[in-house]
């Protein structure tokens, strides 16, 4: 552990609550459907949106657009009507996601003693004002518009150790998705779990406990932070 | 100004003192040289090792790399001998750059209504350690092995622009230097200038003043954070 130089955090899920935040969102300006539903199936849509990129049968698109596409399925799904301006508006939902109750404290402890970031498929751009909303307090933000690549894409983990001219081993990913660290650790890097049993709402059934002998697991981020031996 | 919704800076010279911060350095380890000549000697190969990159001549290269090779090159002209271990050392000093007496409040202030980010030709790893060290409160880190451009370079501003989802006109450059800041206006950006008439030691003779009308001009970081409107 004490080789760690750099702690990358999945964002969404792992670091901010995105069900609350966008069906919160939805609640606000929308009566009459139910904001939890439309949350779920707007974040439905992420993965399968990502898969055209990853497969290289479509250009490399940001995240902000493909939310955006997502959204427009999503209101013609729910029969919502929406001027342009105000599905943009909605769609800066993901600008605004509160963080976990533990996220901020937990990144300030790691941060004492290493560089932290997101390593999400989030853009710079929305990471960046997700960040300044939020109050976490990243070192660096690598996009996947700057690696160019989607989790669990190889190259979105090790460009990003590229960046920070780091070494795999000396960059932990911590993240509270199984998938995600399996990804990490098969090029290389250090993992971290922390469960997040509310992600998808009171019902979920995935990602509950660790699914490998992970480097370390944590209850939540402060835990991480002291699980973490600080570097001298 | 209150369209401007970003506010970049050039590091080394205008938020950081490269020449105090190198000589230092120099000075603490390698004694019978003279340690302003030789930070000056080691600058001054800066511009010549990024041409065969901006040119297409050589694959993107990092700073910290041409840092390197151009130690290697100042040590022989200077006729001193390190082992590898103390080039590594020594090539670390640009991480650990002292910021100028204003730049932390400056930055600070300015962070408190716009995203702040450098806009360098320093990469992303010798940035964020730098802004770790120095205390500089960076959003975003957009290092030139981002861009895969080095500045002046339409690509080394646009690229910046684009991954922080504005348009030129909504991201502001600030430098000491009056070419940095006409390559930014040529491609639309807001442009800020401020002197830093010891940048190169006492007998600077260069960027002592605005070449242009730039849409700012301040004395120093703080009074340019006093300069710009808050936005509401």
């Amino acid at each position: 552990m004490s080789a760690v130089q750099a702690v990358l955090f999945d964002t969404f899920g792992t670091v901010v609550d995105w069900r609350t935040g966008i069906s919160t969102a939805v609640r606000a300006h929308h009566t009459g459907i139910d904001a939890d539903a439309f949350a779920d199936a707007w974040r439905a849509r992420y993965q399968t949106s990502m898969e055209p990129v990853r497969r290289g049968d479509r250009p490399f698109t940001t995240l902000t657009r493909l939310h955006r596409e997502n959204l427009t399925a999503t209101l013609d799904e729910f029969g919502l009507r929406l001027t342009p301006a105000e599905t943009d508006r909605l769609n800066r939902a993901w600008e605004r996601l509160p963080p976990w109750p533990d996220s901020v404290e937990g990144l300030t402890l790691v941060r004492r003693h290493r560089i932290i970031g997101p390593l999400s498929n989030g853009n710079v751009g929305l990471l960046a004002r997700m960040a300044r909303h939020a109050g976490l307090p990243w070192d660096v933000v690598i996009g996947s518009d700057v690696t160019r690549r989607y989790k669990p894409q190889p190259e979105a983990y090790l460009r990003a150790v590229t960046l920070l001219e780091l070494e795999p081993a000396q960059v932990m990913l911590v993240a509270a998705h199984n998938d995600d660290l399996a990804a990490a650790r098969a090029v290389g890097l250090a993992t971290a779990f922390v469960p997040r049993p509310t992600e998808h709402g009171p019902a979920q059934t995935t990602d509950l406990a660790p699914g490998s002998d992970w480097d370390v697991v944590a209850a939540d981020l402060v835990d991480l932070a002291h699980r973490l031996t600080p570097r001298s």
